[in-house]
């Protein structure tokens, strides 16, 4: 079920064509950040609010419609849970879903053929520091970990062109028999745009838009509720 | 009343003079987002709360007076409707409105002859990555796609001097037989405070500020309401 | 009681030691936005709440203490007014407060001898857009427009050093017979947190932040509550 | 109790290998904020909300997991309390708190050897403001102003290599005799959600975001409460 996530990111045009390649999994000794912010995606997305209540939903994509394909981009919000403690703590990372559906007509798409990709948290950050003329690219395996690992391997590349970026997703899969590419040419305003948005959205799928949401809650002299690693220990008190 | 939009930016001093003409509608194969989020001011805006009241609007225009003209600049944000699932999704997207009033006299400008120019979000992308001697220029139609299709045409440019940039609006009008044409000389300073503003803005004219601010509703382990997107598939369920 | 407020602004490492000078006042052909914006805070600040209740205020100064004097730096809310229309206004626009106090003793300053400079939203677009070895100065007329005009001049100066800027308030007041200089040495840090923390502020003194929060509002399908600019006009109606 | 905080800050690469040193306690001739900022973190964290309900915190600590040790950095927000007049203003500056776990098996690390570091407002500020190939050191002493004053010594370097940057702390403790180093490999792309994540936080843990976010309660025409450094005297008044 976790999904194998690989990055892959190069600085080629600024920095003299070197290609710096990162594998993470090898590099971080294991990464369980990565491994749990991209498996979150892969069960059901059920919760109720805070208050017990249920609440609608509001979706607003950015969508960029081209000749052979559209891409769509949205947040997808952590969700938390309520330890035993009686603290709320990131249950499952957010992450920025790329929606990519095939042309099939003039100004028609075909949402069953639709694919999608979950840039992490850290995938964002190498998206939204990309400089003109950088290009990356990431790696994810849906099946990482079961039975199926390696059978199904997505791609998403960036890469820089005279005005803006292609972004391409690569699905390979074995199993089906399939290799399908969807190719979007991004315009300069556009990735501004993108940029601009996943910035903004970067806090909230961290969970950091919430945790830092509470100010009011600090105005006082006493409480109940101390941070669990602050309370036990401070940086003065060693 | 869908008005033909079509962007042009150049990074002419930047880049060698290299003049990069996009036009959207054409390279698009059709740009439904574009038409969508253009069309929407020409409606009535009209809006009940999310709870059923009614509630103040604020306006917060940012007014530039100059010798000649003066331009204000303010968001208009999105609206929303609620789909049969119970969703809420964006309906029409903002725009950041720019209003160009001609000085009639010291310190007076000519309301009744102001001039409109709704930027897009991804004319707002291309605004705010504006690098320091970059140009840029946008079109719109205002009666595309309608009986008097190329009768209007205006458009704005936003070219740089030795202290901030240039914007112009120029309206030709054929079935009137005008030509106006409004110039506002905008200082680096006050360019500043626009890309700023509009960075700000920008998630809120998309919607993202408002799909963004529920992350209290992701607090617990069930619930009815899921992202259609998300629900059918996931990225790792392929 | 309007003050005369004078911005120069020079880039004058980075772009070969040309020196740009903007008058305000004499190029904008009268800018009404920067008297009222500054006029603004002689007036007595009061206010209740939109519902009627008078709330505490939060304060929040972020305080540089150096040898010679210490540098607060603290946002000022605008205020609004409600139209007979019904609608929320800007009244007055926000600044961000500088206060300069100068050292008495080891660890001690002066308040009583303290020393304000309201940043206006375009000056603060220029704090903010200060590229390194960038150098900016302002001048404020407290009494500009009434009898004492020119008496008293308080110019606000930038100006790059190794690590960072120096930040000086000179105020000549030809009544008192006075002339004070008060410098304060800002780290590339300091000038760090400054910068975001003004940028941050800058939707909220122009009354952005507060206008954009309002996303809730326009889900629905009918409303009383128009723009008077887009109910009259939009973009597309002409 | 009031910790000893020394900041170096270097751009080494970038300025032809200059490095400027700043001991802020030196230059600053005192400077209690850094004194209070950092002193803040040692006394308990308890708090009783506005409304003198106690509500549950939410975490959300960014973590990266690398072969020799993990880095996990989450803000901790400002407290404030409410003074005789009414007012409330920040009591004890928010931190940016960094912790560090050594390795000790296969993704498995040890929170009992745990070592953590508190970024003041000011070292966030040097932390963002970081260009690529930029280099920064800080300061820690948790007993300083204490009879243990000098005993341990905390130092966090960032310095860059050519994919991110290496982030170390160093713990040398005189009185356990014992001498810590945790080093992390920050990848380009996690330090970009580092730099994105602090830039978000910063005018959370100064009181910013809580003092700007009162902006509904300047709608209106008279108030009781004034800010007493403008109740007294704004700009214009001398």
């Amino acid at each position: 079920m976790n999904p194998r996530a690989i990055v892959k990111l190069s600085h080629f045009l600024n920095s003299g064509n070197k290609l710096f390649q990162r594998r993470l999994i090898g590099e971080n000794g294991g990464n369980p950040f990565k491994l749990i912010s991209c498996a979150g995606i892969s069960t059901a997305r059920q919760s109720y609010s805070a208050d017990g209540r249920i609440s609608g939903r509001i979706f607003a994509d950015y969508s960029i419609f081209k000749g052979k394909a559209a891409l769509s981009v949205a947040p997808v919000l952590p969700s938390f849970s309520k330890m035993d403690s009686g603290y709320t703590k990131v249950d499952r990372r957010g992450v920025i879903m790329l929606t990519f559906r095939p042309a099939i007509g003039e100004r028609k798409y075909d949402s069953e053929k639709k694919q999608l990709f979950a840039l992490s948290v850290t995938e964002v950050g190498a998206f939204i520091s990309l400089g003109s003329g950088d290009s990356c690219e990431f790696f994810h395996d849906p099946s990482m970990l079961s039975r199926d690992a390696g059978q199904v391997r997505k791609s998403l590349s960036i890469k820089p062109h005279t005005d803006g970026y292609f972004i391409s997703l690569t699905v390979v899969n074995n199993i089906l028999k399939t290799n399908e590419r969807l190719t979007v040419p991004v315009s300069t305003a556009e990735f501004a745009v993108m940029r601009a948005a996943f910035s903004f959205a970067l806090p909230h799928i961290m969970g950091w838009a919430h945790s830092t949401n509470q100010v009011g809650d600090n105005v006082g002299r006493d409480s109940l509720k101390v941070h669990p690693q602050l309370a036990a220990a401070s940086e003065w008190d060693r």
